[in-house]
This record gives C-alpha cells, structure tokens and sequence, in this order.
C-alpha cells in the first residue's frame, strides 16, 4: 500500500477506559500536532457526545480529511463495536463509524485500540519497513496484531490478533475467557498475579504477594523478585518466557514472519533480558529463533492515536482493509 | 479484491515432481480448457525447456494475457525459486518468473503449488466467499495456506501456510526439518507411519505395518485400521485430531478465521467423521470449536493450474500481492 501523501492531516484518537485522547497527525510522518484530553464518561451515548466534543476540538480539526479511532472492544469491518468490557454501560453494538461520519461530517474509520498500536509499530516503530509483522504486547493481558501484505488483519469479527488466547497447554490455567491454557494466562500479568498468590499459599515464596500488598502485581514487582532472584518469580517468568516463545515461534512459521515486534508494560519493565530469555527457551515453536527476530516495541508517544490516525488515511484513499 | 472479469484466459501450470500439467483457464470462473501433459525432467534447466514446450502447446496459449505457475518449492514474491526438493537437480535458487517472462513473451507469475490449491479452495471452492480462510492439506506431510483480506499470505521468504511447522509438543516426535513436536509428526502419513512402526516394534498391533507390507503406510490402510477397530490405528488417528485441533483452534483464534478448510489425502479418505474427530478433540486450541467451522475441501480437478492461473491473474491486474 502506498504512504499518504506528507502533507495530509488526519484527527487520531484513543479511546481508553479512562480517557479520550485525539491529536491531529501527519501519517506519512507520524507527526502529530494539538492535543486535546477528555474523561471518558459512561454508557455509548454519552461516549459518543464526549468523542465528537473532543475531535473538534483539536487544533487542525478543520483541515482534517477525516478521523481514526481506536476503541477498546471488537470492531467490524464496517465500524460497528460489539461491546467495550473496560467503558461502563457499553454491552452492545454500536455503529459507531456511520454515527460519527454522519455527525462530524467526515468519513471516520473505527477499529480496535490494540490494533491501532500495532499499525503505530509497523508504519513508524520497531516493524518499519516490514510486509509481514506481527507484533505482541504484553501487559495485565496479551494483545497483538497481525499485518499481512502490508495491510492489517481485522478478521471476520474485528478479532485478529488475540494471541492472548492462543492454547499453550491444553487444560492448563484458566482463562477469563472461559478457555483453559491460553497464552495470557502464562504471560499475562493477571495471570501471573493469580498463580502467583495460589503459590504463597500452597509453599511458593510469598514476595511478589508482600511487595504488591492490596493492589494487584506490577511490572515493577516482577523486575524487583527477578533481580532479587526471588524463586516463585523466576519460575513464573520462564513459565512466561517459554509460553511466548511457543505461540511467537509457531505463528511466525505459519506466518513466514521474519521479524516480531514486543511491547506492553511486562516487556518495556523486564526489557532485552526477557526478549532474550525468550529466543533461548527449548519451548521455541515452529522453525526456532533463527527464523524470526525478536524486537522490542519502539513506545512510539501515543501510539494508539497517531495509528488510528494512519489506518483511517490508508482507507479513505481507497485502499479495501 | 476484485475479480477478474470472465472471458479472459490464462495458462495455468501445476508443476509436479513426476509431471508437468498446463490448462488454459478463465480465472472468472475457474473453467478451464486445453490440458497438455509433460513428464518432469531433471535439473531446472530443462525443467524449463519442458515448460516452455508444455505452456506453449496449450489449446488458448496465443490468447492468453499471462501464465501462472504452481511449483513444489519455496518462491519468493519475485518468482525466485529457492529449491524443489521433489525436482532432482534443483537444489539452487532459480528466477523462474523472470526467464519465462523472457522467454514467453508474456507475464509469468510462480507461486508455491499448495498455495495455488490453496487459492483454488478460496475462489472456487470450499472457502468461496471468505474474506479470511486457513487451508490445511493433510497428506504425506501437512501443508496449507492462508487468505487474509482476499489475498493470499505468501511470507517474506515465501513460506507463509507451512501450518505442518507449527510446534504441537515441544521436544516430542523428530520432524524432517530438523524440528520437534511438529504438526506434521502427528497428522501427517510420513509421521504416523513412523510411529507405526515403532510401536509395532514395542508392543503395540501390527496390522498398519502388515497392510502396508514393503511400501509406506498409505491413507486407505489408516481407514481400514480404523474399520478393524485396531488400537494402533485408532491412537496414532486421535492423536492426529489432537493435534491438527490445537493448532486449526489457535489459528482461527489469532486470524478470526470463521471457516477452515482440510483436504489432502488423509482427510479424502477419512472423510467428515475425521473432521467431526478433530472438533470434538477437548485439545481444540483458541476458543473452540464453536469459533470456527471446519469444511472438507472441494477437491476441485487440476486445482493446482486453476489455483496458478487465478493468482497470476489476481497479480497481472496490477493488484500487488
């Protein structure tokens, strides 16, 4: 797909649990400009008055040719989001794409807020110049994307790129998703956080359960029992380090990857060890760590509105995704 | 994408370790006309002599805008062909696309032959009308493809579908490649027939390896092993469910792929309890069975050419692939 043309501007926004975030990006460039913030309120509707309160606010507004947003929840292909578990009160579908359009008054291009991360990573981060990428962000979950002859993978249902809930292990952990031994549950840091408490209680060192006190475990917790050399958190890192290290190899053999981007705040705290742990678990998948490299996210600054402000400029061209 | 508009007419070619098959075919519709035959040579020089005399001799060939050609090896998107194991002699890279554009005088598009069967089951078949599908080909080895947004997944290195690849057990069966634990290993006639027989060796029944007699083990055995209710049989075909679930679940689960397609000679031959096997497997990976439907291929005839021509046809519009 050919890069907008330098010059174009585009409003990109994030819409998170908490916050809405638009700025006005350049996305040949990336560069963004203005910068406007609102608190994300309850229930689609008033989402829907605070988002266009928001976009119309940011300076270069006027100029703009159209609009990106990234949303936390499953978007179709038509704009349409399914629901959004982290936004109060949105339990159904919401054709939030053809709303806004027929309201702003400029074509808007919705898609999901993971997703958008990752386009941020492939047009201007750690997957430049990629055709095929898939990148992997690791956090209180595991989310990804997949990008395929330079065009993001949206799927049938909005949903491509749930690596989190890849089976390592059949029957293994529980997942939130009512399945068992998925990805996430090894490497994900609720999931950490679960079995690390089941293990203080059943002859694990207690550590990680001490230094997180009320609040759930943190990146920071992880990197303090690893550098102490605390053994329940050496044995959950592996464990977490081997379950990537099977789905990342798997999917690049399947996928011909010759490069994975990782992010998300278990990556950006453990850093270039933990990238490192991963190449050398025996669990690699697929043809080995030879065969795919292994790089960390670039944490381009709000990435997820700048990529949702780069994905909308490559559909309104006219280019079908 | 969209399709090619019925009347035009390519010369299809399925370039196989024994013979070389060339058909002129409507990508429209997937009709094709002519067929000429040619016995494989050795050595890829005359592999291309071969295939200029077989393309050349198809009833349509003056009309035609183009060729497309299905070959037994890894292709790059430049039509570099990196080997063909099953070609003798042809163990160095090859330009195939560029000397037969050459020579023919006309543009000539190469591609992987499981991918062009792929793009069969995707335009004419069994995955007609997916936006997004899996092909899994289950035979001597497991081989596949992968549709993502219409177009097919060709890899960086032009490996993209080697699902046969995927790490099922980390460090269980030896695989060809050099690998472990493999799908292939599993569900693959190469795999079971090794384990067969080494189990036939360590206690378990013979009657694979007697039905075989001299030769391997072939797919007509497997069926009659697991008429006869014979326990070998009846594992090594579980396992083979086991495993192609683990891996089919994950994948629909990370590409939100609705529907995959199986075919090859195993599952000809095995049929719809087989599939039913696979989606009741309780190691079915990702979010289940539920997620995905699992379809037999449509075993369309010459699907190799057909497959060729649609794809080069697909690519000489100018659509980049």
């Amino acid at each position: 797909m050919a890069p907008s043309p330098s010059g174009q501007l585009l409003i990109g926004v994030d819409l998170g649990g908490t916050k809405i975030l638009a700025r006005a990006v350049d996305p040949a460039t990336g560069k963004a400009q203005g910068r406007v913030k609102h608190v994300t309120p309850a229930g689609p509707a008033a989402v829907l008055d605070a988002l266009v309160d928001t976009i119309t606010k940011v300076d270069g507004w006027s100029e703009a040719a159209g609009v990106g947003i990234g949303v936390p929840g499953f978007v179709d292909r038509h704009g349409v989001v399914a629901k959004c578990p982290n936004i109060e009160g949105w339990d159904e579908p919401v054709a939030v794409a053809a709303e806004l359009t027929e309201r702003l008054g400029k074509p808007v291009v919705v898609a999901n807020d993971v997703n958008c991360g990752v386009v941020a990573e492939h047009r201007l981060g750690a997957g430049r110049g990629q055709t095929n990428l898939l990148a992997v962000f690791v956090g209180t979950g595991v989310g990804g994307g997949v990008v395929i002859n330079d065009t993001l993978a949206v799927g049938d249902r909005g949903m491509a790129g749930e690596i989190g809930h890849v089976t390592v292990e059949p029957g293994g952990r529980p997942c939130g998703c009512g399945g068992f031994g998925h990805l996430e549950t090894y490497a994900g840091r609720a999931g950490i956080d679960r079995e690390a408490r089941r293990r203080a209680e059943t002859g694990g060192t207690e550590l990680l359960v001490e230094l997180a006190g009320d609040g759930p475990i943190k990146s920071r917790h992880l990197a303090r029992g690893l550098r102490d050399g605390d053994p329940t958190t050496v044995e959950l890192l592996a464990e977490a380090a081997d379950a990537l290290a099977l789905v990342i190899g798997n999917a690049a053999a399947l996928l011909d990857l010759p490069r994975v981007v990782l992010g998300g705040g278990v990556v950006d705290k453990l850093g270039q060890p933990f990238l490192d742990q991963i190449a050398a678990s025996d669990r690699f998948g697929g043809f080995g760590p030879d065969f795919v490299e292994l790089v960390a996210a670039d944490r381009i600054d709000d990435a997820g509105a700048i990529g949702a402000a780069v994905l909308a400029a490559d559909q309104l061209v006219g280019v079908s995704i």
